[in-house]
């Protein structure tokens, strides 16, 4: 069939097993086809292909709630709900959105990106149902990594205690984005292996019931064996105890299991939990038989061979590389080193390290706040922890970072990777919010690298840095292709670095904005402005002699930063001029507004925002002209 | 003996189960003395008098790490370290604090005050010991309220999978600061009342081992068979699951049921949780037969009626009350409103709320993202999510309110309560980030009432908003005593209110500060200078409006808040000065600086940092000194 004609999921109500059976085939095609050229999670998408068929066969969107946790495994929905032919432009600028966008479908009722937020979504929309005293069904869907984070733990809790109606679709690919850890899983590879459900769970309350009260001492006793005998029949006695009915396990690719068993949990009252068995990449060899996490998204690929399209020359390191071989390098020399990731050990590049290191790297699973805590907890036993995080999966770890680690003033060292724009992830996952909800935490040292080789001193003087905590942020992709030194040396804390010396005004900025202001400088020289521009590496401590002696010289000042506007560096830079009587200074922001930035690519973003090179030479003419006018 | 003579907890080895009963009696009534007199969490410590000497006789702090979760029950264990004399200061300024404090002692190794984080640190301090290949018990403390905050399942998880050798004590007295909820709190019912552990667990692996394996079809089923047997014998498979060696459960009150469990998990390898029954209030009867959670943190009381010492004169409301109640008025002509507290009814007040309405009332327990994200649940389906929560937890739910409220720009309406200094409770709980962590979220209304009628009217205006989500910021304590309108009214979304003219300068400032900027204003009118005092109640969006007149006029701006100063509501007035070019314009900011504020009370807190009407006087002195000279 023309999936590209697909208007909604209502045609595949009609359609027998085996017309969905090819209808899969088909959309494994497209989307092996489409995301060759665009890139995108081809691994989860591959892998729920039958599920998420099987859900609008058997329930009615958007009357019943389908809730995509993370989200990114939403590519087969949106073709079922209209959205094939607008493939050609997935994660790009303008074009259609990697994750579930109300804006997008009536079809996507609740927005994502970020992990394990479905089940309090859910939770939410079920009290809303009830109190409405509407009648539908609520689903979230969600794997087994983000199980794991701690908001869904708590949603799992609550839901259990409460009973409310919910049909909880555990999609359980043995991994998340690389191999799945913690005791959770342990527990969902048991019941992988303990075979299919026994439908003798009705049966057996019924027989347990039966069994006459004992009173007295005997009555607990009694209980327990009643618990016993329900635990010899009845799977997923964890989640039986949670308070869910447990369903499963279903083989995700199997029409008939999935249908039997979405009926059943249809008729059922109160929480169920169906737990579904999904191979990620199912169908395309490549994607199948990735042990590591590799498929899980990905840039261009050739369909035939499965090789990723690279570029034609080699590339400067990538950033998470530079970072945690640098890390890599020092535990060669201080046993107190041990690297930390919520889940991320491919994206932030840890696989040398833990390689090399195997006890001193722990990957805690989707657990932004435990990972910053046990972080705290190795740094007050004189460790060195490093914590490798994404810029905005920190925000999950925001009170550990005030509460535990900068209020102890603990040595941890917090790599902030993806900080800035991130481009094709787009709004869930932009890095723009870490200085403003970092650098008013007290004790807290922030910095930023302009270049790889600036990184990987950073990295040592945050490794050596013995005062508290430490973050460093670095930017998604590779860096400019500048020569590493051999040997590793200290930056002093608070000090910034003039790139290029100038009269009548200074741009004062870090990071991946630099090249803009260079560039801008040379414009403007060719005006007649002579500019000065200052790698503020320090976002704090800001080097406060240098700007005081550019605030004594009357300089004007334009900051510039991949970040918001808000309570961002720019700011930083007003508060100091201010509370110090520096009035009259003119300085001037140029960062991200106040609006949540939508996917696309990282130069289209810029443009749109208007952080470019044009914009900087503007906002400079006019800071220096009004300089002029004044002097 | 004599208490205040105690220096470490070593004596204790030598004591006799008789004498250490002896000891709690007198310990017992040290705190309801010392306690009826400077108020504190009475409940909490007497609930753990024996289990905290049993941990301090079984174990060597500060050799062996005891971890106090939440940390408001480490009275006891202050005492046996050497505190006892301190407890005529607690909690004041400069006085004995009121969490473990690692400057006060080197039996406090982790400091707390927000709960859940025990097990991530223990984790932490178990690696370290592990690799420097030392030897020693790590023992956190957690209450069950505590274990189903998510950062606690999330390490439960990982310490399960991990199998590092910790004693996990669960202080299990079924309530932690109100009553307990969740699937979590009903398994541990079943435990405590199935009875003693039976000692049989070694002895059920044996025979387990002595069953022949069997291959083929038979294997799963066999495994099935013993995993219920193991059920049938063992206690707390739950946690059994999760990979923890269970015991118990244990009487927290009976120094040789605990001697003899904590004896036999020293004994044993890998994670043990070793389940601890405790009354809170043991020993003091207003205590110990309190349902609600009153007794559990509380002021001055009479030792022999435990009464509470109730001020001379009546009280303004409490703004806990006034905003509860406010919700709760309208909540009965708008069936859409629904109250949400992260296990904090009664210190928000909703009791009445949840009588009149138990439906539209969620207590998640303490779990701020669940409590957060659920209301973003609810506000996607039309209704009116009222999210009650600390300053200071709200800090637990920054990723929440960026990824799920505000970036879906859904209507939930946020309370925040304690906002400012707290006082008694200290840096862990003072609500002094909000501002700087909120304002930089695109699409938040944020706003902080003069006096209880204003906040009324708020209230009223926060639930009628309906494009996106609406916060107002409010301290702990009592009103001023205003009278309050009858009717209900709507403020103007970003409209400030001029609350005295003036000419020579202007005060931006709202809520807790507007007495002290209108006090300096008179005391400045005498001095000749004329101040304009601007009820700033927005604090984003601002009154761009007022704003641009004043900056018009070229008026000197002093802005106060109780607030961190770095990212806070001074820095955006900055920002917008200079955005818009007013360069000139003299802003001086006055707020709380770049430091964790301890614990004392409130009035000397400000003293300290210098927030007062002789600094405003200061300060508005010098900048309207200068317009004069520029005029």
């Amino acid at each position: 069939m023309d999936l590209l004609k697909i208007k909604d999921p209502s045609f595949l109500k009609g359609l027998s097993i085996k017309e969905l059976e090819a209808l899969s085939k088909e959309i494994r095609q497209f989307l092996i086809e489409k995301l060759s050229v665009t890139g995108g999670h081809i691994g989860p998408n591959l892998g729920v292909v039958e599920l998420t068929i099987a859900l609008h066969k058997c329930f009615n969107s958007p009357k019943d709630k389908i809730i995509w946790d993370v989200g990114h495994q939403s590519y087969v929905h949106k073709i079922l709900t209209g959205r094939a032919c607008e493939f050609d432009t997935l994660r790009q600028y303008k074009g259609l959105c990697g994750f579930p966008k109300m804006a997008e479908s009536e079809h996507d009722v609740w927005e994502t990106g970020h992990s394990s937020t479905s089940l309090s979504a859910a939770m939410g929309m079920a009290i809303a149902r009830d109190l409405k005293k509407e009648n539908y069904f609520v689903v979230p869907v969600i794997g087994d990594g983000a199980l794991t984070g701690g908001m869904a733990l708590e949603a799992l809790n609550h839901i259990g205690h409460e009973k409310k109606d919910m049909i909880v679709i555990l999609n359980d690919n043995e991994m998340s984005i690389a191999p799945n850890v913690g005791a959770l899983h342990n527990i969902l590879g048991q019941l992988r292996t303990a075979g299919k459900y026994q439908w003798v769970k009705d049966e057996l309350e019924y027989l347990l019931k039966k069994i006459p009260a004992v009173g007295g001492k005997l009555a607990a006793t009694a209980e327990r064996v009643k618990d016993s005998l329900k635990y010899l029949f009845v799977s997923g006695m964890f989640f039986e105890e949670l308070g869910f009915t447990y369903l499963g396990p279903v083989d995700g690719h199997n029409f008939e299991d999935l249908f039997e068993n979405i009926a059943y949990a249809k008729k059922t009252e109160g929480p169920i939990l169906l737990h579904v068995i999904t191979k990620k990449g199912k169908g395309f060899h490549p994607a199948e038989s990735d042990k590591t996490g590799t498929w899980h998204g990905t840039g261009p690929y050739k369909m035939d061979t499965g090789d990723f399209v690279k570029p034609n020359k080699k590339q400067p390191p990538a950033w998470s590389s530079l970072v945690s071989e640098t890390v890599r390098r020092l535990a060669r020399d201080d046993d107190r080193i041990v690297a930390i990731t919520p889940a991320m050990p491919v994206g932030s590049k840890l696989e040398g390290f833990a390689s090399e290191f195997p006890n001193r790297m722990y990957d805690v699973g989707i657990a932004e706040q435990h990972a910053a805590t046990m972080a705290a907890g190795l740094a007050t036993q004189n460790m060195k922890p490093y914590l490798a995080i994404y810029s905005t999966f920190l925000q999950r770890a925001y009170d550990q970072v005030v509460h535990d680690i900068a209020r102890q003033n603990l040595n941890v060292f917090i790599g902030i990777d993806r900080a800035g724009l991130v481009g094709a992830d787009g709004e869930t996952h932009q890095g723009v919010f870490d200085i403003a909800f970092l650098r008013h935490i007290p004790n807290i040292i922030l910095m930023m690298p302009k270049d790889e080789n600036e990184g990987q001193h950073m990295v040592y003087t945050a490794i050596n840095y013995d005062d508290g905590p430490i973050a460093m942020r670095f930017p998604r992709g590779n860096g400019i292709g500048v020569p590493l030194d051999k040997e590793l040396q200290n930056i002093p804390i608070g000090t910034w670095e003039v790139l290029r010396e100038g009269e009548d005004a200074a741009i004062l900025t870090f990071g991946t904005t630099i090249p803009m202001a260079m560039k801008a400088a040379d414009q403007l020289e060719k005006l007649g402005i002579s500019v000065k521009v200052v790698n503020a590496r320090f976002i704090k401590p800001m080097d406060e002699n240098m700007l005081t002696s550019l605030l004594d010289e009357n300089m004007p000042i334009l900051t510039i930063e991949e970040a918001v506007l808000q309570g961002g560096f720019g700011s930083y830079v007003l508060e100091y001029a201010h509370s110090k009587g520096y009035y009259h200074v003119q300085i001037d922001r140029m960062g991200i507004p106040d609006k949540f930035i939508e996917h696309g690519d990282v130069s289209s973003l810029l443009e749109e925002i208007g952080l470019t090179t044009e914009e900087v030479v503007k906002r400079v003419s006019v800071l220096a002209r009004k300089k002029q006018k004044r002097a």
